[in-house]
């Protein structure tokens, strides 16, 4: 028998979850970024550390987070795409054996307090869902940018339909034309290369495309989630041209009608429950005519999105 | 030896996080309350259950179940104090033998979706933190209610100080006058009796007490985050009458400010790393004077508060 | 008008979930002891902090985190009641002005990895549901110490039955002689003073009380939750001299039989959905008889039990 | 301006979070089968759906669901492999529109309460961390099969160093040649094609596998974490010749040694305090020499395992 032999595949290494808070005084008035930022390195170079043990090469993770929290301090943090672009260049020029990486960011939204009408000067209250996403991702030579939110919860309590799909053996389901849609959205777009080179104002866009989503959500008269989530997607794209494609994942979020009528009651969508599990789940992906395939775009971002 | 003998302390049983989705529709205006609902039952009747599986009075959990979702149909959702206390009469007044029970509710935040400018008739976005809570308590004749709030974060990034306090062995704590303190306020409010037999504007209320609670967190110049629980306690009893006391846990969620020496950075309360774990945990009662005691109405609450 | 005061009621602060990981070595051979610990302090002398953020009695929640850890390296760590009394102990008696307080533990459970079909000595894989609880509570000059055990999560396919509740309008529940029934098992006992000051070999105590609960859950034929409930506390105190009564929290997970008559299957208790919410919620206590109240010793502690 | 157009990129759709519990008796000897099962369908034929609303060939989310627990209950689970592939068949089969999907599984552990000595016939206890993973996606005409584990938590305390690595600016991490290494193991292995075809016994393989893996962390003496996951990984698949490869996110749960200088006490790797983030992050693969690769397997599962 021959023996087994094996050899090293795909791999990335680095510190998760960073808890990154930045405080930017303006005189009184301070601007806070809130955000959590995973660094990780990828290289032939760190094989070694896998198949021997040999670390002459590892950047320490306790040296990428540090990195974090310096360049933090050096030069801000700005919309997290910059950010991480920051990060990627630091990485990959101060260190000639790391040829790419993964950053990633996911931003927590605060508002100020509200004191006598007034927004306060350095009281923040945590908002919403709604957590910004972003990425940065460079891997034989390209570079990937995407931004993207999470915790997106919408409902909508009518305009939604399901019927028209086919009836088999272990079919059960009733068709309706009047239902609550309720969806948690994640969603995740790529930047088409060029734009970032060019540069992007991200701040605007992702205000921009997060409402222009949730208009679509909104306006949308739905009879499958999945076409609620191509309009979407669409929309995005539609207004941005910076967008190469837009990825979702949107569960949909059962809430059942509560039959009342052994109580003698009737329930006209009134009266609904809402289900933990299971639960629909949608993914699909929505991409401009025309682009380049960049398949090395997601393979190592988490989940589908 | 003596036969060991036991006997039935303290219970109460039902059902918990009930999932109700309630829509009332105004021609095309669609109002939506989200609420967790929990129900749970407390008598003398019920020891039979435990000593003899004698389940002939049983209410099932199952039938507070649907109670919960035939009134909501019946008389609507409103405010979540008032919603409690249809169930509590509900329970009480149908069975003879059930003497009370605990009854709690967490509502869920919505705001209606933006479209053209204008707040959309029924599309909605989960917001914010800070989630509602209510709970009517009736045991051995006396009948408590509560309003409240969790998941309410918030941070100020200077106004707060912590020195003054002793050293000892393991004190290595340095004393500071600028730190950001950083919180999640968990809040639960008892109102007097009298004003809860009078009728209170609760959904007005719970409005006007978080917005003083948060008016208090950006103002007060802390010297200790005990001492703005107290202001805020404080602020919200002289504002509105119909409160006896507030009972807070305000985890300290702790910023450090990173030591960025060793990179010949100076960091003035600029770059900070958000820890997890351990927090400081402050708990603590503001309690209007002149009222009764009510030690009955916090026995049955989870945790502290 | 007159104006409105307020004064101070219940409070408590400390620091929250520290994660204490101990190492005792016996030559090569490693024992490990993984806790979350909480310390909380009570008195009044900690008043002023509250009301006029006056620091010079508060031992700082840092303080109490430093002490938790040199008290673990000073002493090991042993059974978590014998640890939170050394902390009470020594909190009490270095500042006088300290009243009390709350020490609460959660131990995680470990088991050694097997090679070569023998333990390990140094290496460990974290097992089991069934996270050990202890508290002690220290007020007005009472001491009150618990275990207990959370986390513990059963099911037996056959042995439960449920009917013979009443039927009102809301009743739908058919009666069942035959179901699955689950829970998560969440219990405290409290330790009667006089065993406490005797000495009790806590760790033994442990495994014999669980190890009866357990017992009880899968032998006795159950009509009612409340009834499996009630015949493990028993069974607990039975046991063990040492308890003066034992608090459960005990959720019915509900396993609903699937309908497949649809597709011309039965199912004969053989299929079934495991529901998330809501679900039954059964609360409580079994007390020995001839103990003396202890209301205080629970008002502290978090839930029901 | 020419207008701007999108078309459908990579996409599924289904039920997820199916949670099955699957009874099997013999006489009075009970079997417990207990998963998390997602199924989602991929092909050209719901395109429609997505950019038209056209739900004619829409397999509702609902009958996917009704399908897992109508199989279970016709063919029993077995290994979580099989139940999965079980699912693939049904579904290309009943519908020639269905090219392919993804069947992911969660089993969840239990094994038997120990009553008088000896295993109970019908009554389990949840065990273990250690949840048991398996996929199988068909697309384009390929089939591949994954098992897998996660939630297996290992720590060992001592047989761990981590020095030789690189120092920069931002570098402050001292060296260690002791110090405690902590893991969640994540690992998903892929199944060789030929050998899936041949017939695997998955549930002998499972414990094999995870078996030597425990052994490999324990007996390593660790120079990084990568090098512990390189050898984990190549010892599954000397074991075992149905694996292909092997891939692994091992976070670095970090245990820091407490300073307890300050307080004249020494602490040689004795007292540790466990950190919830940042941890470090370690991904990799380990792959058998001579098979063909197979990125479409990995691209659709959740993370980078």
């Amino acid at each position: 028998m021959s023996e087994t032999t094996v050899h090293l595949g795909p791999n990335k290494y680095g510190k998760a979850e960073n808890r990154l808070v930045r405080v930017t005084r303006h005189g009184d008035r301070h601007e806070i970024a809130d955000l959590t930022v995973t660094s990780q390195l990828i290289g032939e170079a760190f094989a070694g550390s896998f198949t021997s043990g040999d670390n002459s090469r590892i950047v320490a993770t306790d040296t990428q987070k540090n990195t974090v929290f310096a360049l933090a301090k050096e030069h801000g943090v700005g919309a997290p795409e910059d950010f991480l672009a920051l990060l990627a260049d630091q990485f990959t020029s101060e260190f000639d054996w790391v040829e790419g990486g993964l950053w990633q960011a996911e931003v927590h939204p605060w508002e100020r307090i509200t004191v006598d009408g007034q927004p306060h000067d350095h009281s923040f209250r945590r908002t919403g869902t709604g957590t910004r996403l972003a990425t940065v991702h460079v891997e034989a030579g390209e570079r990937h940018v995407t931004g993207g939110v999470k915790d997106l919860v919408v409902l909508k309590s009518t305009g939604s339909e399901f019927h028209g799909f086919p009836r088999s053996r272990f079919t059960t389901l009733p068709e309706t034309t009047d239902r609550i849609m309720a969806t948690e959205v994640t969603a995740r777009w790529r930047y088409l290369p060029s734009a970032v080179e060019a540069g992007i104002a991200y701040d605007a866009l992702y205000e921009e495309v997060v409402a222009v989503m949730l208009e679509q959500f909104a306006t949308v008269h739905s009879l499958a989630l999945q076409q609620t989530l191509w309009e979407m997607g669409r929309a995005a794209i539609e207004l941005r041209p910076e967008l190469a494609e837009v990825r979702f994942a949107m569960p949909n979020k059962h809430h059942f009608v509560v039959d009342l009528s052994p109580f003698d009651l009737t329930n006209e969508n009134e009266v609904f429950i809402a289900a933990d599990r299971p639960y629909g789940l949608i993914e699909g992906t929505v991409v401009r005519d025309g682009v380049a395939e960049a398949p090395g775009a997601w393979e190592h971002l988490p989940a589908f999105v």
